[in-house]
């Protein structure tokens, strides 16, 4: 997706689309498919939806909501692990169902703020990417879920 | 997934949530995201539905019905543009209800065939690759679903 081409809705309609597929695709399935991973360091599908839980209460509308208050201090790093620590008790189903939640008060907020087109330009600082606009860090979140989709797809054709 | 490991159950367990799983992802999206492809010669998700379609009709089952016959003749060989000629006049919503129609009748007549372990070993004549086992055609069943709802997302991540 290139930055001129971002579009709002285009975007929400991916990203209020991911809970109700991976809960198409996974929920359910057998442990030999969910437990799975690619090999040493890499993740399974049931680390994946951690990881985009984690990315829901930490990345993309925490960052927004920096850009939009003109913080010019850098992102809070994202913890790129944390869901080995924090959801591990955890069931599937739950983790399907928690990303689901989070997501739909996400979309919300998004919706909530009422951006206007010069609002997208706006800028915050990645602590390691550098300056980003709000359109990047949208347009990411919209790749950063097609991409983990594609991913568990292939964890799992090769499992 | 090697030969050894092929369990029927767990195989269907992908082939029957691959419908849902592709709903989920693509009704009523915009056509921005299910009608692009990734380059000139490749595939958008539209195309992608229309494929399943035909594999549905005149792969998958026809050739497993084919190596429980014992037929010694190759398999017809699987036309892999026929969905640019048979389906251009029908919506997306239309191709993942037929597509949907077609995989539970399809999963139902696998179940039905019964089959028992040493079935599984039994060959039929891949008009390409020669002999290939029912496992084999089997495996390759579900690793060819995920391995198009890769393709699907990556082809949206890209658009």
């Amino acid at each position: 997706m290139t930055q001129s081409e971002f579009k709002l809705d285009e975007a929400v309609a991916i990203l209020e689309r991911t809970p109700a597929t991976l809960k198409a695709m996974l929920d359910g399935l057998p442990d030999i498919w969910t437990r799975a991973a690619e090999g040493e360091g890499t993740w399974s599908p049931y680390d994946v939806i951690g990881h985009l839980i984690h990315g829901e209460r930490t990345d993309w509308i925490p960052r927004a909501q920096h850009i939009l208050a003109a913080d010019p201090r850098p992102f809070v790093p994202f913890n790129r692990t944390a869901q080995f620590t924090e959801s591990r008790s955890q069931t599937l189903c739950q983790l399907l169902e928690t990303f689901a939640r989070l997501r739909t008060e996400n979309v919300a907020t998004l919706r909530g703020m009422n951006l206007i087109d010069s609002d997208f330009d706006r800028r915050g600082l990645h602590p390691e990417l550098g300056e980003v606009t709000l359109r990047q860090l949208l347009a990411t979140w919209v790749v950063h879920d097609l991409d983990h989709v594609g991913q568990i797809a292939r964890t799992m054709a090769k499992a």
